[in-house]
């Protein structure tokens, strides 16, 4: 495969350093340009080998590569899409990292002729952020979602694909409502369910805790406006899942209520069968 | 410190397992007696190191042991400490590794006079079961919690304290009734929010899975039966705190439903500033 002349990442922190670091491993672009607000973040991220060069001019910036990846924020996505489309050259093809799809597709809507989005969505999170934790390797062997519309060709959604192939990934494809419906049950509600039971664990009894709490709790210390923001985006299947959540709370609450040891056994096992099936 | 002269194990499974092969590591005790069921599993926890000879018979495997350990299941220990205290020499010293302590303790009751028994719980558990998984250093900076009862004496609680920091753990002691009510919060409840995730999450959905889901229910893989009995030994402090629990995921729910991202953020925050104070 040819070298891209030039990658564009607007956002260079964990998932847009990552992606920077192994375009440039790879030796994959001959540039990667970061796209940013802040200097001294963006010079700390070319000094870490993340990109090659910087610019705090969204359109300037994103102009003349051939690849465009949006690492911003789910609420950031749509809108700056739109404003790198308008400045971008036929055959551009641009896409984004965000944990939601389905708001961010519809916002960005119709663009300029010949400039192509595909959604994506590397599953490849963290509760850590920020550049400094991104490392070459952080999307090998990880599953991203692409999310093709209606508008989508074959071709765009092979580029896409290629694109996150070349850095190590599993693509998989699907419509931006069925990726939504997934990831709130797989990492959606998650993040509510681990951040309730830290809410309700007082200070004194962080002593007492041990491997399980901190497991189970261990994404709450995510960035709380960036999940905001995803809760709300994928509301509607977040609350769905939530009430399934409840209700199988629910079910365990009944059967210790009535003492029913068998009823508390077969919930265990079955959701221990669907955690062995994954594996640690 | 003088070696003891004979520490029995009764149950040489991961918890068991690691704290005789913490005893003949660190040279603490001459002999390590596992006592069990099963041939096969106690010879081979003697070949792993884990023990230095073992007995099938309860009585006579542990009659001659200044210090005991009773590492079964939780609903086995009071039964079985009585049926050792029967045989034991004046003086000796039993305690256990149950995760529940009110009903173990309530349940052992008076011992024969000179029989010692102190309720203790090392917080170093796992999903992960059988000697196979045991290591000398797993009490190494865990917390172990001793569970003094009206009958123990500063000695007794001296002595229990000493047996477990000389694994490297460190010792906190509390009443049974504390012990509980603080694990409702920080183990047993943890257990049944991870399990019921996995519960809803159906094996289609695992591709789409990531590092937060992994974790998050990694301890649904624990043991469906020891899990039930837990959660049964301590009913009623688990369904107090499930309350608590189900009432900030309904927070959660409301605010979602009325679209209120201050509010969303408040509760991640409260959430992530809790977690943050544990560390990774």
């Amino acid at each position: 495969m040819e070298p891209w002349r030039s990658v564009a990442i607007v956002g260079v922190g964990l998932i847009g350093g990552s992606i920077g670091r192994a375009l440039i491993e790879r030796r994959l672009a001959e540039r990667v340009v970061g796209v940013g607000r802040n200097k001294a973040t963006l010079e700390r991220a070319k000094e870490l080998g993340a990109i090659t060069q910087w610019s705090t001019d969204l359109a300037a910036g994103t102009a003349e590569s051939e690849v465009v990846v949006v690492c911003t924020p789910v609420n950031k996505i749509a809108e700056q899409v739109r404003e790198i489309a308008a400045s971008a050259a036929a055959g551009t093809l641009i896409t984004d990292a965000g944990s939601t799809k389905a708001a961010i597709v519809a916002a960005v809507g119709k663009l300029p002729p010949g400039v192509r989005f595909v959604g994506s969505h590397p599953l490849a999170g963290s509760e850590k952020t920020g550049v400094e934790h991104s490392t070459a390797n952080l999307l090998e062997g990880r599953v991203v979602v692409v999310t093709p519309r209606p508008a989508t060709t074959e071709t765009d959604l092979e580029d896409v694909a290629m694109f996150w192939q070349s850095l190590g990934a599993t693509v998989m494809a699907m419509s931006p409502a069925e990726h939504d419906r997934a990831l709130a049950t797989t990492s959606h509600v998650p993040h509510v369910v681990a951040a309730a039971l830290a809410k309700i664990t007082p200070a004194e009894l962080l002593p007492l805790t041990a491997g399980g709490w901190r497991d189970t709790t261990r994404i709450a210390a995510g960035d709380a406006a960036l999940w905001t923001e995803i809760l709300l985006q994928n509301r509607d299947s977040v609350l769905r899942t939530l009430s399934r959540y409840e209700k199988t709370l629910a079910a365990f609450r009944t059967a210790l209520e009535r003492r029913q040891a068998a009823r508390v056994t077969k919930l265990l096992a079955e959701a221990k069968q669907h955690r062995d099936a994954l594996g640690s």
